[in-house]
């Protein structure tokens, strides 16, 4: 399952795991369960269920909200040795909001129980701080986001996802349809398609049946930026 | 300074004061310090300074995001007995954006110095779990809004505002220039000018130089939903 990768044991995957003391480390051990999910799994679906933190030792999530209408946005990926907080967003009083969490390529990882996680952040101030921190990434994250949904304009925004993409599958020809580029970035397949178009106009991409390929990366990069 | 408010001593205002120890609570007791200042005083500008963690006794603070043309949005705002977090975000590592807290009215407040907050964050499950609660309600209201941005039209979001206003304000005459909704809005001022024209030949508002009123609340309540 995990060869190749670096995140071979509980221990070395948790970032906080030397802090810990040693009956708490115990504990997680003795609690904390190893899955494997297909891509396409739905780990967590808003407030419906509360599986608890994951650690993640191989594969993709994809964390991403839904509006009334059924429209997705993505809010970030999580990868290797990332830590799911959203997926425990039971053990967080004061978030009101409501994220799916699905996998988005065949993935490992651990999980540690929500209530269990909920008692250590309740009597340790290393593990509450460190929720702290996960939590102030995430934020950053989606703070990141809306300023490029408030400010940047869509084809910089598609610049940037089709250049991610490539970097993420390291290939150059992305295997994506419309629909789904439109998902991702929260808006209608109609608008992914005209701007689409328009870099193939500019020569910056090829379209084909199912496939984006990128043929001037340059390009898009400057666009990007 | 408090007249008719609520929040007249630090312990009172303060909301996990009953479970914090003797000692914690006299050393916030020598450290915090109180401070009024006046409407359109900038309390914390991105990563220039870190005053410390503010609890505040009366007023309103506006905490607000800056694109690199200039271009704001108001995130949300804080009233008396609520907490600042960012004015303190120095001690958070993983807060990796840049906010602006601004005075909208004459305010007062204490002050907890960062360093202080910060220790205290650092021995104490109490507050740090507290520190958490803090930043996820922050994060929910980003959320909140980072939804209206991107699924709601601009006209529900121009109706909301202006009924919240009203309420803030507790008038139907908002002072208020097209050039400061657009702010708050993150949008252009002719994009608001167009709209409002729009509600003001609808019969929903009247506008003069300087105010928009508004004349037919219930249109906006509806519009707004």
């Amino acid at each position: 399952m995990l060869k190749g990768g670096v995140c071979v044991d509980f221990a070395s995957c948790f970032p906080i795991w030397d802090k810990l003391t040693k009956d708490q480390q115990d504990l997680l051990l003795s609690r904390a369960e190893k899955r494997s999910v297909k891509a396409g799994t739905v780990l967590h679906n808003g407030n419906l269920d509360c599986l608890g933190l994951l650690v993640i030792c191989s594969g993709q999530l994809r964390v991403y909200t839904l509006s009334s209408e059924g429209r997705e946005v993505t809010l970030y990926r999580l990868f290797e040795r990332d830590i799911c907080l959203f997926s425990a967003s039971c053990v967080m009083p004061n978030i009101q909001f409501e994220v799916i969490v699905e996998a988005e390529k065949d993935s490992a990882f651990w999980i540690l129980p929500s209530c269990l996680f909920k008692a250590m952040m309740e009597e340790s101030a290393v593990v509450a701080n460190y929720a702290n921190q996960l939590i102030s990434s995430r934020f950053s994250e989606v703070m990141w986001l809306m300023e490029q949904i408030m400010w940047k304009s869509f084809d910089k925004r598609l610049a940037a996802f089709l250049l991610e993409e490539s970097q993420l599958e390291g290939t150059s020809v992305l295997k994506i349809t419309h629909e789904k580029i439109a998902n991702h970035m929260g808006t209608a397949r109609e608008v992914v398609t005209r701007m689409l178009r328009y870099f193939q106009n500019e020569g910056s991409v090829r379209l084909t049946r199912g496939t984006v390929e990128i043929l001037d990366e340059k390009a898009l990069q400057q666009l990007a930026q």
